[in-house]
């Protein structure tokens, strides 16, 4: 509970607005009853810890009012004791805690952040009795720039927290690896993976990608049968009871053995992911980080013959794009994308924008790294079929790609390889490192 | 396919109006990006089958257009090849189609139902240009009454369905019932009873239940560790990729063997609904088949002593209520609650309310039982602590419970046992008949 009272004295110092955060409502599925498993906003979750529904805390000067109506008795019958209201104000150390129909008293001056549901946005803006919404309120922007400030890096309770997200998750990876040998689906893989991470009574950070169709980057749904010959990209995250996030993607043959295309790409994947992680240390650009897999993606292609001409023109050309098109990784924390619900107030620093680039407009990251970030690194390779329609059509491009020995690379649809990294004080620590990555010690799972 | 055309021209013989039927948006969780999984609206669902967001049909006169926009080619980098307008069309059997835009010029006197998100309802409201709420204007409740008047019976295609979810769930539970042998916790088995649901693409129709505190009527948390003397309660249902919902509780012992009181107890329960579905045929009111379990319960009480005084006294009082203070079932179709984003219009025939009186208050269903009506028969006994409280600090209902008695059964916290049933011709058909529910037989899956 410290770290939670040392976060909003690290607020206070950053802010000076009296803050107002919402939990956010429940969302109804296809009955009002039936609902979605409830989730708080992040913001909410990284004062509090707390995920209830209906809930709402005001922060000034390090000091936390909880906003929160006890269920009437009649709910004990279908939903059994719940705490009163004191008993939350002493869980949260809060000051002091009142009905939601006081919150009206505290709306002064306060500055607050939009909830991603629009109804819960509108109900925000009624309380405030002013717009709650994307482009930011001057004061509603200062708080942003203060909530990023802190979640920008992770204290010591937040990596804690990160770690058991990632632990659980390796579980889970290994299981895939491990049932995939008996699974005749993409969909049993997937469940049973998933079965490891709410057996732990965790949540998933996102919704899974485990596919055979690696090309398709946010594939959602697992409806293919596993042949043979298929790899599988397994990217899947689990989420603390807290509410944070891991993000791993391991890519493996069905079969228990890569073919010799599939383990020269998947080298290639490999080592960019190594070269991109041994540049990340405090002050370096994330967009160098960026830059530094694309090459070695790149000359990679072009040792395989998958690209031709000079090494020097692919660079310029940046065509390594058209197989690697989106960015090398993210922030994390309390959301797999941490604070994209900021839009790209978090990702991108001050006077930055998106670049109109291929390959570096997904960059979601551009910023210099510091101590305690944390950030996925997940370079890949993929056969898209608009981006290849796209190089062969175009004069400029299309010279470049030997369309003839790509052929050969047919059954490598997509491979990515993604790790969870921790920025430190001279370097990186892989937190997700448990996981088995390397070509042999995948193949030696099946032994 | 050709059962959605049947469904669109039944609509028409009941629905004057032109109808249009929205599928609803996607809802985020934390993020815009990071969505639940999409579960379109079931009467939309219907009369399509598809599961498509910001996708809306206008039937008119047996005939369908479809509205919906086509994804952006740069869609296909993320989420792969989606079908073309035209091919939706065609797989939707459509008289026309055209994107969204277009909608405006079909709303002259377009009769709807309100959607369960309050933003999709303001959506439909400004498209229409007149409320879209409850209590319905004219048009939308002539529809609701149209749509309720095709949906209380189930055609062979939903019936289909239906019993495609009912053999899911049975397979789900029995592995439940087989991991019970070797969990520790409740979160482990419903981890493993919930992959058998995905593993089979299927998604679950409801919040599992799945608790040794059976007392907590809608316990969605699973957080105990199963201990010997446990009994676990497992109310799960799965839900086809059409949208149509099982729902089956099982209740049995964690050691595999029920105590002496467990036994007598459940024995109650089992008869009370061996006599509520012998009684279902149609034409008898739902509330008799309540009654009927009410008094079976109230007698098997009697019999085991917690229930004294005359029988007469007792079921004149309905104490039984104390025990099993909710409703013995509900219509089971698209939706669990099959209408519940109704209200009570589908649930209560014209005229009909709910009763304040205890046990009574929460019967989902009250009308004269049909062929092909599909219900829920879910008879329960719990010892709810502030029931129990209410009926002791009652002067009028604390002297016909033997406290004494009770006592002995401290280890029945909750039971319940619910199948599906079909209302055939001439009387019922239990359709989820497959999973075993009698003590001997629960037992006999530990030796």
């Amino acid at each position: 509970m410290n770290d939670f009272l040392a976060r909003r004295r690290g607020l206070a110092k950053n802010c000076s607005h009296p803050v107002l955060l919402w939990a956010g409502s429940r969302v109804s599925r296809n009955f009002a009853a039936n609902t979605y498993p409830f989730r708080a906003s992040s913001h909410f979750l990284y004062f509090t810890g707390l995920n209830l529904a209906e809930t709402v805390i005001y922060l000034e000067a390090g000091n936390l009012i909880l906003f929160w109506d006890e269920l009437p008795e009649s709910a004990a019958l279908w939903h059994g004791d719940s705490p009163t209201r004191d008993q939350l104000a002493d869980q949260l150390q809060a000051q002091a805690s009142y009905p939601l129909a006081k919150l009206a008293q505290f709306t002064a001056n306060a500055a607050t952040i939009p909830l991603v549901n629009p109804h819960d946005r509108q109900h925000q803006a009624q309380i405030l009795n002013r717009p709650v919404e994307f482009p930011l309120v001057a004061e509603d922007l200062a708080l942003a720039q203060a909530l990023i400030d802190l979640r920008l890096t992770q204290d010591a309770a937040a990596r804690s927290e990160i770690s058991q997200a990632i632990a659980v998750t390796i579980r889970a990876q290994q299981a895939g690896m491990k049932i995939t040998q008996n699974a005749k689906t993409e969909a049993k893989v997937r469940a049973w993976m998933e079965q490891v991470v709410a057996a732990h009574q965790f949540n998933l950070a996102y919704t899974s990608i485990v596919t055979t169709q690696g090309q398709v980057l946010h594939q959602e749904h697992s409806p293919h049968t596993l042949k043979p010959g298929d790899l599988l990209l397994v990217d899947l995250g689990a989420e603390t009871p807290g509410g944070w996030a891991a993000d791993i993607t391991r890519t493996w043959p069905v079969s228990g053995k890569f073919s010799a295309t599939q383990r020269e790409i998947y080298e290639v994947v490999l080592a960019a992911q190594t070269q991109a992680i041994a540049a990340i240390k405090p002050g370096v650009e994330f967009w160098e980080i960026h830059r530094i897999a694309l090459q070695v993606i790149t000359e990679g292609l072009f040792g395989l013959g998958i690209l031709q001409g000079s090494l020097r023109d692919l660079l310029a050309l940046e065509i390594g794009t058209t197989f690697f098109p989106h960015g090398i990784g993210h922030l994390l924390g309390l959301d797999v994308h941490d604070m994209e619900d900021l839009g790209d107030l978090a990702g991108y620093g001050p006077g930055r924008n998106r670049s109109p680039k291929p390959g570096w407009r997904y960059l979601r990251l551009h910023r210099p790294l510091q101590e305690h970030m944390v950030v996925t690194i997940e370079p890949g390779f993929y056969q898209i079929p608009q981006l290849l329609n796209q190089a062969r059509l175009d004069p400029n491009l299309g010279q470049w790609i030997n369309w003839v020995v790509l052929t050969k690379f047919a059954d490598v649809k997509g491979i990515r390889i993604e790790d969870d990294v921790l920025v430190t004080a001279n370097g990186a620590e892989v937190l997700s490192q448990g996981l088995v990555k390397k070509t042999d010690d995948l193949e030696s799972l099946w032994l």
